[in-house]
Parts: C-alpha cells; structure tokens; sequence
C-alpha cells in the first residue's frame, strides 16, 4: 500500500540544511527550481492549484485570486517572514486556513543592523565607505556628529517609533554608547504604562524611559529616531516633512521596518537641506522597484542597503527552518511554532 | 610698551571653534592659510624657523631635519592625535623640547568606528551599502555571519590584539551584542593579571576575559579580533599569513588602530580565498598613498573607510582644543593636560 501524500508548493528553494525537513513520505513537495531566481507569478498560480500546504516569502503575494486558484484543499500558509502585509489575512480566516510566520528568530540580526546604519548615518558612509580616496587630511574632514556620549554631549537620547522587541535590542545595543534617554510612541490604543517603563529604565541604567503623548516631542528631543514599527496603514508616511522639520540639525534617521513608514520624498528634502544629518535606510516604499535615480540612493547623506535587516546565515536559516516546522506542525494538527492569531 | 610676543606655528587651521584660543596679545600665529588644504613640507619648513611653539598633525613629520630648521627656539611641540609615529622623540628629548598629545578624548569615536566596520564586514557592506539594486530576493542573499549571539551560535568570542581603553571601550559596546568571552593579548614585558581579567569579566558579566599566552589561540577562538594596539615596529605585519590561516572562516578581521600592523597583501588573499569572512579597515600601511588599486582597496569583502576613527565633529573639537591647550600649558611652564613621557 502506497502512503498517501499531499501537495506542498514552496515558492523558493530553502537551501540543502532546511529542503531534507520537507523529505518525508507523505509530501509532493513542488518548489520553484531556482535557488536564487524568484518564483514568477505564473509558475506560483499554476503549481499552487490543489496544494494542502503553502510556504512562501515576503515577496510573493498571497491575495484572493491565488488562494481561489489553490482550491478548497489548501489548509496551512506559512511565511517566512515576520510581516504578513503580502497576505489576504482575511481570506485565510473566512476559509479556516491557518498562517505562520518567522518572528522573534531575527530580532537580534535586525537590531545590528539597526546599530550598524544610525553609525554609518554619522560616519559619512556614502563619502568614506568602500573606497579609500587620495586626500588631504584636515581637522574636520569627513566629520560627522558622533553616536556615543562625548565632552560636548554627554548625555543622548534615543527615539524609538514603535517599541516591540526589535527596539528593546536595538535600545540595550545603545547603552554602552553612553545612551542615557529613551522616548518611544506606543500603540495608541494601549495606555501609557510609567511602571514598565521604569522597569526597563532601572534594567538598562538610564536616566529615564518615557512613552510620549505626541511625536513632536520624539522629533524635538532624540538624538537618533529609530523607526520600528509594523507597516500599519494607520502609520503610513508617519515620518513626514512636519516631523523631520522638528528633528535637531545632528540628529539620524534610521529605519529598519517598513519602508511605507517614511516618506522619501519629504526625508531626501530633509537631507539635502541639512534639517537633519544624516539617515540609515534598510527599507524603502515601493521595493524592490528602486532604481538608481531613487532620491534616497541619490543622496550622499543616506546610508542605503537592500532590506537585509534579517539577512544573516544563521537568523535566514533559523526562519527557513521555523517556516518548515509551521508548516508541518498546522498540517498535523499540532501547535505551530509560531501561528499569526485571525 | 608692547608685549614681546613669541611665534606660534600651526600646521592646519583648527576652524573658528578653536582658532581664537590662540588670539593672544604674548603669541604671533601662523597657520597653513587653507582650513581643508595641508600644509607644505615646504611651507613648514620656511615658517617654522624660529617658532617655539608648533602644533601639528599625523601627516607632518618631524623629524630632525625640521626640528633643527627651527632652531634652539623651539621649547613646545603639540600633536593633535594620540599618536606620535611622525615625531622624533629622541631629538626632542635631547633639546628638552617637550610633546604633548591627545590622548582619550577620541577613545569612543574609535570604539564607534570599530562597531561599525565589524557590523560591515559581516553584512557584505561593498554588496549592500549605498546603492540599491534591483534583485530577486532569495533566502541567503547577501547573507553573512552574524556580529550578535544567535541559536546556531549562542556563544560569542572577541579577540583583541592589544588592551588599552579603546578595546575596553569595544569590548563594552559588544557585550549587549550577547558577547560572553574575551582573549587579548598584552605587552609581553608586563606580567599577566588575572585579577585585573577578573574584574573586568565581573564587570561585563562575561563568562571569560583572559590575556592569551601565544596569538595562535586568539587566532582560532575569535569571532572577531580587534587590532587595537599601538604602531610599534614589533608588531610589524603582527596579522600575517600564519595568523589569518588560523582565523575561523567566519570570522571577521577589523582594524582601527595603524596600518603597519597587518599585511595587506595576507589580508587581501585571505578574504580572497576565503580563510576568513571579511574585513572592516580604518587604517591601511602606506596611507594615505592608498589608490584604488590596492588590494584592500578592490577586495569585495573588505569594508574600507579613509582613516577616521576620530573623525567626529566633537571628538575632533576636543582634540584641537586640547592640542592647543596643551602648547600654552607647555609653553606657560604649567602641567599639560596631555604630555608624553620621554
């Protein structure tokens, strides 16, 4: 008697450590044959027809019309991936369909990277980096306002927008820089919490730790605003000429998270004219269409890289490996590692 | 009667934050008439004659041929840097010529810079940083090894070719990154001190902090090794062939303290072959004759910047101030805040 199997379509192939997971007898698994070419379009609707289980990446849109071509058979979704904004989350519920995703596996690659850009936002990059150039030395050649607490600012606050795990990491990463403030805006919905807050003060040494009522304040008073917050339509374009009109002339900007959380026109301006010193961009609205004429890849003062908050060996490997163990875990009925709540 | 006045040469124009701390009705100033452009060999050389105070920088030497061209003078030299490769000691202490320094004050802006390149090294900043490509994304592009403790990995090892304050200052800005050992090595004609190790263990909460006997063990138990040590002809090429093939193939080589300290052309075929992961260089042998065929220069995994560990506006401004604080304590007779001993 021949096990019965079911159809599993996987959109990339995930590498030789994380593929054998998927060997087992009672899968078909269909993955796209490139290990570097994305899946088009054409070649996911076409193999997703009766598939039971779904793995896919940020880059591959799950919308109505696709889980309509998979059919009434498809029972698990999981992405690798901490943002489900590629998915028809609404769908999937109305059809019983579970979702899972990658998160807390990454928090600590996209914390360095965090670090990484607000240093190479001060440090010139786009001027000092990747070449060494045939000049003449001068007292305040290449310089920039320093990250760390100095002799003319010995104190330095830190702006976050949002205040998940990503930004405690990034935080804790601040604090032997001499950090000794934190702002941070929260959900709105949630209320202010003074006793958390003062827990995670005491726990890191600072001076304080503080929920503001508006963003004017977070603009105003940080040294370095780090955006890191879910790409919440609410939140759309919520760094905007307003408030990177009110950040100090020295501050960074640094975002990691969701490039429709800034709006690059307003933050180019920003660079040009010198309302602010300088950014760190992993994200950008619009990716991956970003072309070289991009006014934020145009800019000297934006250090830019190609959305690789997460993209380590072993933090790539750990979310390919937990979107395998998703999987399995929905179609057998068991507890997913990590299931988005609908 | 007026003030006899006594001359006061500088090398650079220290701009208009520092340059009035010399307006004094006892000093006749001259300063290199561009505030961007260096100085002469020449033009030191003609105006130097005569001086008895003189502030300089890295990229002047001198040597004894200028220090006789100036003449019996001559009391007071101030180098604004915490170096002094470019200065002849001896024939200073034969004259009773005093040097002062700046020490300190550019110990976090070096520690900054070496966070940032350690962190670029790892996340292929060559491929990645400052441009945008259009690409399709796949699980383990542009991927590298992690700088922080992850589940492959839960341990984290930093190697430090010499001690002082800028590698403490390192090893601080690492332990958030979930650092829990620490190897350096020290000058051989001190002893060893495990309490001192101790205490500094105790202090980061590190499982080990312990002074290697030979650099072969440092090599092979690094993540990262920091060359932090002064540029002392005895440890000239100090990271050579042998100690690149003993280096992990993950593991990630930067260097911002001088460039004679590691061999180039080693550390090119290294990356090259892949002995090690990659490379974050502030200071390159030779510099700043570096052009852009050198092999640092050209190698993809090498993250490269122009020799600016201390290039922050702020630490930049302390330095200047302290230089010239330095030459009217020297010349006053007074302690100064930052002299070398001879």
């Amino acid at each position: 008697m021949t096990t019965p199997t079911v159809k599993i379509v996987v959109s990339r192939n995930l590498g030789p450590e994380v593929m054998p997971l998927l060997d087992r007898p009672d899968f078909e698994v269909i993955s796209c044959p490139s290990q570097t070419e994305a899946c088009s379009r054409k070649w996911l609707s076409e193999n997703v027809v009766g598939a039971v289980g779904l793995i896919v990446v940020l880059t591959d849109k799950v919308d109505a019309e696709l889980i309509e071509t998979a059919g009434p058979s498809l029972r698990v979704v999981s992405t690798m991936s901490v943002g489900y904004e590629h998915i028809d989350v609404q769908q999937l519920s109305q059809r019983g369909i579970k979702l899972g995703y990658t998160p807390d596996i990454l928090t600590e690659a996209v914390a360095d990277l965090s670090i990484m850009l607000a240093l190479m936002a001060g440090r010139n990059a786009r001027q000092t980096a990747t070449i060494w150039p045939q000049y003449a030395w001068s007292p305040f050649l290449f310089c920039g306002p320093q990250l760390s607490a100095n002799w003319v600012y010995p104190t330095r606050t830190a702006g976050f927008l949002g205040f998940g795990r990503i930004a405690q990491a990034t935080l804790a990463r601040l604090i032997p820089f001499g950090f000794t403030h934190c702002l941070y805006s929260g959900n709105p919905t949630s209320p202010p919490d003074p006793a958390r807050d003062a827990t995670v003060a005491a726990k890191y040494g600072l001076q304080s730790v503080r929920r503001v009522a508006g963003l004017d304040e977070l603009a105003r008073e940080s040294d370095v605003v780090f955006v890191l917050a879910p790409g919440d339509p609410s939140l759309y374009h919520v760094v905007d000429e307003a408030f990177l009109k009110q950040m100090k002339r020295t501050a960074v900007l640094v975002n990691t998270s969701r490039g429709t959380l800034v709006d690059s026109d307003a933050l180019a301006k920003a660079l040009r004219e010198g309302w602010i010193w300088g950014a760190g961009i992993d994200v950008v609205e619009g990716e991956p269409n970003v072309t070289a004429d991009h006014p934020l890849v145009k800019e000297p003062r934006c250090a830019i890289v190609p959305h690789i908050g997460s993209a380590t060996t072993e933090t790539r490997l750990g979310m390919a490996t937990m979107a395998v163990n998703n999987l399995i875990a929905g179609l057998l009925g068991g507890e997913m590692p990590a299931q988005v709540k609908m």
